[in-house]
């Protein structure tokens, strides 16, 4: 088949590879019903993290099950279904204790910008509907993977509540996600940090009541009026660069969470600037799994649309025009149709 | 009277000063019951910490209210109170949030190694009880002010849960009262890190139900022996060095909290390890006032004797050398008895 391949910063090509095939009695073979290019592969696009290459692409997936493993046995051929980009058995300590993300059989999902992908931990990884889901559900389903687990995951570790106040910094997919995850969990005010007006326009859709614009100490100045000079009780950072979390602390009322979703690049904390600022901290590859069923029954439900995330589609093909638009900014976030 | 002053590092003073009086309507006076020694006095009489001297020392006290200003409406004169080391109003909205140590109106206590001292914002820091207490609770009152509720909030920041394991590193006094919050608030499994033999016995006094005597990597990797490998969903850290920090982040389960109660001195995360870690953090100084009222009572109804973590009791003329045995680690907390 034709996969999704870097080859190096700025090099990604679709090009012929080995079909995949079950290398161990845990996997399972899907064929993808869509897929698409997360934030986090920018990281290596840009050259601003190291990554063996050529390397195979792609961890967000949903679609049929055409092949199993001798070993798994919930999952079956011809089901659709969704995993998380962190595969997981599901049955380890860490995993009943909801952070599959750090299962002690943990791998991190590849390959997944194909027509066909290999799933590891199938069991424990993939949640399968009910009936094949109508194709206008797809682009929602696949978010649920990443972009939308991972700002869930945010929000939670924010400690988002009902009638709370959140913040959210960054106007990216996740953050666009967490903003959704936040109106889902009841928040009252959602203060979102974005100077795109697409990306406003659709952080007030998820349900942003306020969008700040201006950053830095401006933005931080912007939401501590906001909040009567209190800050906000739960913020979200889905950046991971200094400036962002330093604007996620400066807004964060003591007491307050701040998840942190955004893998942080070049972050510090000084240990003691932390402890007086007495911010509750919760970062880290979100742990999808825990969430799954729950956020696919809010798409199946139409309660949520969180495919609207995805301002772009192109074929498969056209892959590294996606990549060339997400890095230029042209893109939010691009999805993939596979034939 | 004559009062604890320091003049610079290793040199501490009982030396003649003014009597306090009330500075401001908010103020009042008190007759301290007894007073004491912080471990957090030591880092500026050991030089690792800057202050401006001379300096009055001593920011835990319990007494009789002697004379309060014109605006004090709740406390009243022969009263016996009992104060956190954080004075705050208990009205803004970082105090309604259980944050009394951000108070928007903060101050840190000083010159309560002394007879007499002054409180500020005596409403909102100072709790009475219904009658004056025997003599014989002065020592378990006088530790509620700092050393427990510190203690009790690392329990609380570090999510303490009924039946929980719980991970104590720091085997000083504040450790020690998190070895005993974690016992009150139903853990399970109390693992105390600790090499001396007075201290691990008085852990196990306070709950402990294992005493891990290695550090480093050693101690570590006995910890997780112990959890099956999977480490403690609860850790308090009492030190604030970046020793202890590892300690505690070595043996923190994905998911798990870590309450961190020691000031931290060159003390940085890499903010990708924290992440990937996927540890919850809170630290800061604690929020004692919120627990006044309830580790009052706990102490008055004879659930808890924390005042047996005063292993040197001392007239307060010898201060000095309460702070040398401290230094020496020749006493875990000394206590300081007023006339």
């Amino acid at each position: 088949m034709y996969a999704t391949v870097m080859h190096g910063p700025g090099d990604v090509r679709y090009e012929r590879v080995e079909d995949p095939k079950i290398l161990k009695p845990t996997d399972a073979i899907i064929k993808l019903a869509a897929t698409c290019i997360c934030g986090s592969d920018l990281w290596s696009y840009r050259g601003l993290q190291k990554q063996d290459v050529p390397s195979h692409m792609g961890h967000e997936y949903c679609g049929v099950v055409v092949e199993v493993g001798s070993d798994v046995r919930t999952i079956k051929p011809g089901q659709f279904v969704v995993g998380s980009f962190c595969l997981s058995d599901n049955t380890c300590p860490h995993c009943q204790f909801g952070f599959q993300s750090s299962c002690q059989q943990r791998e991190f999902m590849t390959g997944a910008q194909a027509p066909y992908a290999r799933v590891p931990l199938a069991d424990g990884t993939l949640v399968a509907t009910q009936d094949i889901p109508d194709a206008s559900m797809i682009p929602h389903l696949l978010a649920v993977s990443d972009v939308l687990g991972t700002g869930w995951f945010g929000a939670v570790a924010a400690n988002v509540r009902e009638g709370g106040t959140v913040v959210v910094v960054g106007d990216g997919a996740v953050g666009l996600m967490g903003v959704m995850a936040a109106q889902q969990l009841g928040a009252g005010r959602i203060i979102a940090m974005s100077r795109h007006e697409s990306r406003a326009a659709l952080a007030r859709e998820f349900g942003a009541t306020d969008i700040v614009t201006e950053r830095g100490e401006d933005g931080i100045g912007r939401i501590m009026d906001l909040t009567n000079g209190v800050g906000a009780e739960s913020v979200i950072e889905a950046v991971g660069m200094e400036q962002s979390m330093q604007q996620a602390m400066g807004v964060c009322r003591p007491g307050g969470s701040i998840g942190y979703v955004g893998v942080p690049h070049g972050v510090t904390f000084d240990g003691q600037q932390l402890f007086f600022k007495q911010q509750r901290m919760l970062g880290g590859p979100a742990p999808v799994r825990r969430f799954l069923p729950d956020l696919m029954d809010r798409v199946l439900q139409g309660k949520i649309q969180p495919g609207k995330v995805f301002d772009q589609i192109l074929p498969i093909a056209e892959v590294a025009e996606g990549y060339k638009a997400m890095d230029e900014r042209r893109a939010i976030k691009t999805m993939l149709v596979v034939e």
